[in-house]
């Protein structure tokens, strides 16, 4: 397992010019991936390759560190459910329609069923009147026809007679029962609906990638499918680990902490549409901790752990190690400058780590795993829209890291938005956090944002 | 049970004019509660009161229809939930918080607890040298405390000791272990988190009202709250009638069709925030029909029942009118002109019944039912946002109705959005009404609206 070091920078506020000379007395690489070019030529055969040195613990971008995560995640094979537990789901098949919708000639409405030549140039000074025979609701199947100078009465949906070709609304008529008065002209076609307007038998009904909403429902059960196949939600196991964690039952003594982070991010979890399983705590004991590492790989798509594992021989780390390869790298971030991303066991599921601080576990769940989770569900917009928005207050940001902080937006009442900062990017202000409707991102080579000026706002929208 | 006559107008395309003449031939009220003031004062005991008229069917705006179900809406008993279940409900109480948030003073990062009389004139250029005592990391909960010239290594999180008023990031020392070198200044609490600070025990944490999301449940499970009482999910039983529903298992014969409803609208209350029951296709039995109505009002919150009951004498209506007083009236509105509610059973359950037609009976629920079910639910937004787009062809309506048609909306490159009506209301066109992603609104004073013109939509968001 490659392990580096957690070389957690501070929350900058007070002495900032310090701090960014510290930050830039580092050696930083623009670009992890493209950086080192080797243009001189060696045959690989002539010398044995070099002993692979351990990975160099240079901080990566927030953009590094999800390319890696989003390059990494598995796409879930797609599953047959009941149309109704495919709602909001994206569909993985094209649906074609064995049938035509409407299925036969029907009304568009209640009226009267009757022949164009026999109603097209009736007016109020002169209407036509039409004998009566008969009457076609809703459900009733039998065949019937009108001949010249005769008219059905017809209920929305009612199958057409055979010989009409239209269908006069009542409320242009007398509503007669034996014979009825037209007093306005409908031309051929008029509110008659043909078989196979709305789809046609053996045309596409409902494309790949649609979202399965409400309409799609309908119109699913309308070509008569119980059952669709879809983009599954992803399977997320997520735990939390850290000795001065305690259940949410116990009260913590000092230096303890609830594990609310199992919580909090179950429910992020399912808000981006996973289903999400709550492992809690992980366990103590070294065997007991990799089984149950172990049997997560075997459930779930994606293994989701808080917790700051920051020492080198930490039990969680030592785990992991064993059951896969994953990195814990510094990531140009506050809070959160530390995360980690790897795969274990023997189907390499993916394992995302977020910091065990609780503020800054929810910020990297919006920054790497809910956009993850979108991926897997097949989502085509990964991310959250940003606007700019006026800052209230100044926002401070340290150099080389992009922030993000909890604020709270709203419209202008002159068009646009003004974002009010909430707190300076502390991870343990839960309070702050829930009073808070958007993310403040201020980008790396932003260290102050004046109040007045212009910042870029991610609005936590519920669902979405 | 009072029941009005179903007189379902067309949806007016070819002979615009002469409808706007029929529609208006009708005596309107513009306002149905308002509208009639007996200003004649009348002793209630001199005469009998005439027999109660049966109610005449003036047609009601959308408005006095949604007013009537809004006011009649029961609000659910709040009920107690695991925090992760409560998620996406409103908070039903004040939950005040029986401890600190942090419960202990701590480090804010990573570095060194010190005092701040010894760091706070530290530089760069003269640095200040400590002695390291112990380490105090997350989760332990040794007491100790640090006199003058000393200083305990720390990490986030952990316990600060006696005597320690600030923390010296790691990054502005040596990271010495047995003594460390201080090279930039931290004045008194710098980088400490102060028990209280972001909840005071005995204060309140998450307000009456508030939406509970993953920022909120983490705050309650950091505050001890297994369990938080919340505004429920009301529970909708859906069910749908008419003669010509068949089951989305059968092959509907000619004149049939297949139930969609039910499902489209569990769907949509779903996604409104219901629990919603989906019951399928009503008996045609009349004891089993008023067996069926009745257990609902047993189970349901809400009744939402799909159908064009159109007769006086149909099943339906009668089994309705035996267990309460349901009114289907004319509502001013395309489509579904016709829309009933009332109350049933002893528990005078509310009943929606929406049109049967699959387009109607989805447009009835965004105009009627989801307001209901978001009062429910306590919301404060019980509408959807709408906005004013551009109409990319012309938009029709009839007189004195207000029409929602289905469209495509999308942002303008300009700014703005740009919308492209999908057909002309008719409610038969599932396969259009699932490529919309909006209704658009005319008002009922508007006929029509020329490419170009400005329109009222209301984007079809699924989840907000």
């Amino acid at each position: 397992m490659g392990v580096d070091d957690d070389s957690a920078g501070p929350t900058v506020r007070q002495h900032r010019e310090t701090t960014a000379l510290d930050l830039r007395s580092g050696a930083v690489r623009a670009d992890a991936r493209g950086g080192v070019q080797h243009t001189a030529q060696i045959d690989p055969t002539a010398v044995p390759p070099p002993p692979a040195a351990p990975e160099p613990t240079l901080p990566r971008t927030v953009e590094q560190h999800l390319d890696e995560i989003l390059a990494a995640v598995p796409q879930p094979d797609a599953i047959e459910l009941a149309v109704l537990d495919a709602q909001g789901l994206l569909c993985a098949e094209e649906v074609v329609s064995k049938r035509a919708l409407p299925a036969y000639d029907q009304a568009a409405l209640d009226g009267y069923a009757a022949r164009s030549d026999d109603v097209a140039r009736a007016t109020p000074e002169a209407p036509v009147q039409l004998s009566v025979v008969g009457e076609s609701t809703a459900g009733s199947a039998d065949p019937s026809s009108i001949g010249p100078g005769l008219a059905q009465k017809v209920a929305a949906g009612a199958l057409l007679p055979g010989g009409a070709d239209v269908v006069v609304p009542a409320v242009w008529t007398d509503r007669g029962v034996v014979t009825v008065t037209v007093q306005a002209p409908v031309g051929p076609g008029g509110y008659v609906r043909r078989a196979g307007d709305d789809v046609a038998s053996g045309t596409p009904a409902v494309a790949v990638g649609t979202p399965i909403g409400p309409a799609q429902i309908s119109l699913l059960a309308a070509v008569g499918r119980e059952r669709v196949l879809v983009r599954p939600r992803p399977r997320v196991g997520i735990l939390s680990g850290g000795g001065e964690l305690v259940d949410i039952t116990t009260d913590p003594a000092p230096g303890q902490a609830v594990d609310v982070n199992s919580y909090a991010l179950a429910a992020a979890a399912r808000d981006a549409g996973a289903d999400a399983y709550r492992s809690g705590i992980v366990p103590a004991d070294p065997r007991r901790l990799s089984e149950v590492l172990e049997s997560q790989t075997l459930r779930s798509d994606l293994v989701l752990i808080s917790g700051t594992f920051a020492d080198e021989g930490d039990a969680v780390r030592e785990a992991l190690g064993a059951l896969g390869d994953v990195r814990f790298r510094p990531v140009t971030m506050y809070p959160g400058p530390v995360q980690a991303f790897g795969r274990i066991g023997r189907e390499q599921v993916p394992v995302i780590i977020v910091p065990g601080e609780p503020v800054a576990a929810l910020v990297a769940f919006e920054v790497f795993v809910r956009p993850a989770i979108r991926l897997m569900l097949g989502k085509r917009q990964l991310f959250r829209r940003t606007v700019q928005a006026i800052a209230a207050q100044p926002v401070y940001s340290p150099l080389g890291y992009r922030q993000y902080l909890h604020g709270q937006v709203m419209r202008h009442p002159d068009g646009g938005y003004v974002v009010e900062p909430l707190g300076d990017g502390d991870e343990a202000m839960l309070a702050r956090m829930a009073r808070a409707n958007c993310l403040i991102v201020v980008d790396e080579d932003v260290t102050e944002v004046a109040a007045g000026g212009l910042v870029t706002v991610m609005p936590l929208l519920l669902g979405g």
